[in-house]
């Protein structure tokens, strides 16, 4: 294919900047590293049978209440009140997650997750499933959007070096005109051979690591610990089958 | 001073994003790099004895005529009806804007700069000017937000680079606790040593060098070529003194 009929590959560093993107014509890959959708992909590869992204504390305690549901969700950095579950990715092994439903609730990924409803399709991405992203997209063959979650809409480093990470892998399947997303390939190549230290400068790191989640870190910025593609459909977040690239 | 005390020194990368910072208790840098700021300093360099910014190429034309200005302006690369020169820096030598008023309507640049009108101070910078900028917000000792014109909201590479490239100079000074403006500093740094070369990447580069107009952004690209400080006072942008730091 030649540049101009390949799809195009944007990122958008913000839910505040969507509205300038054609989101009804592409799929949504919703980015929310630290820790929203780390987590949900986690959750599915340890066999979850579906997460339930919901906005509030009450509609998580309702659903949870009505499907038999793990209620999960944390504000300010602890688990929510009435909730029984927070964000970690290491609260959900198989042995406890298996064949059960998350409904989990999350403030910046389920506000962009909405937002971005009429999309072709919504996926979740995070480095723990950057591959089963990847080889999605590329199999797709449809415009694409990496929309990072962000905190409370201004731009942040972990969704933005996720985004450049999948731009460096994907980019030559797609057209890339779009300066958010080189910017953000570029940040990631400087960043890659220690993504770790990179990121004890951002602003997310420094919230995290006062609630001493070090360790939550190291799994979110790893590639492929859970490796599943989680899939928006129907209001649930289901383990799509992954096309071979 | 310790970290703490120190203002902090922030990074807006569109105006969409503007309403989530503290505009009203800082100094805004207004960052139009291709070429509005650009073009701005280098009248003012060059003794032109204001810069009028106006949204509209009608308000253009209207305070043109009342005041006897230099109406400027272009829409789509070309200069808009109406006006009589575009916005290239190399339209305004000394021979011919000596003692006169630019009135200049742009699109991004002008839009940001309203927004911001609640500021402490407006001051509009660019590479052609960055050192008396830099010397300017270091003297100040005030938060500061390096406000990115952007293109119609969508983030660029120019007007970030530039906003990474003071970062990188003045972060002494200033707390530095916002990931746009370490990201923009990484990406400055990736950039620095060709970044004309790096700027060829990105979107508005294609869309100016379409017009023919590499010798505006090599221009536009370099260092102190018009080092001025335009101050925005009353509506009207005048060169300020720029206090030794």
């Amino acid at each position: 294919m030649t540049e101009s009929n390949k799809p195009s590959l944007e990122v958008c560093l913000s839910p505040a900047l969507l509205h300038l993107y054609d989101v009804k014509n592409s799929i949504v890959v919703i980015i929310d590293v630290l820790r929203a959708t780390s987590t949900i992909c986690t959750a599915l590869y340890n066999g979850a049978a579906k997460v339930i992204p919901v906005a509030t504390v009450e509609e998580c305690v309702n659903i949870g209440r009505a499907i038999g549901g793990i209620t999960a969700g944390e504000r300010d950095g602890k688990v929510a009140e009435g909730l029984v579950h927070g964000n970690s990715p290491f609260e959900y092994p198989r042995d406890f997650i298996e064949g059960k439903t998350l409904v989990l609730t999350t403030t910046n990924g389920t506000k962009l997750l909405h937002m971005a409803k009429d999309a072709i399709q919504i996926v979740t991405g995070s480095f723990p499933n950057i591959s089963a992203v990847c080889d999605y997209l590329i199999a797709q063959g449809q415009p694409v959007i990496l929309g990072c979650a962000a905190w409370k809409d201004r731009v942040n480093m972990e969704d933005t070096l996720f985004a450049g990470a999948v731009v460096n892998r994907i980019k030559d399947h797609f057209n890339v005109d779009c300066d958010s997303a080189i910017a953000a390939e570029s940040l990631y190549n400087t960043a890659k051979d220690d993504i770790y230290s990179f990121m004890q400068q951002a602003s997310h790191y420094k919230r995290l690591a006062n609630y001493g989640l070090e360790k939550d870190i190291q799994f979110c910025l790893t590639p492929d610990g859970s490796n599943v593609l989680p899939i928006f459909k129907n209001g649930e977040l289901v383990t799509a089958e992954v096309p071979v690239s």
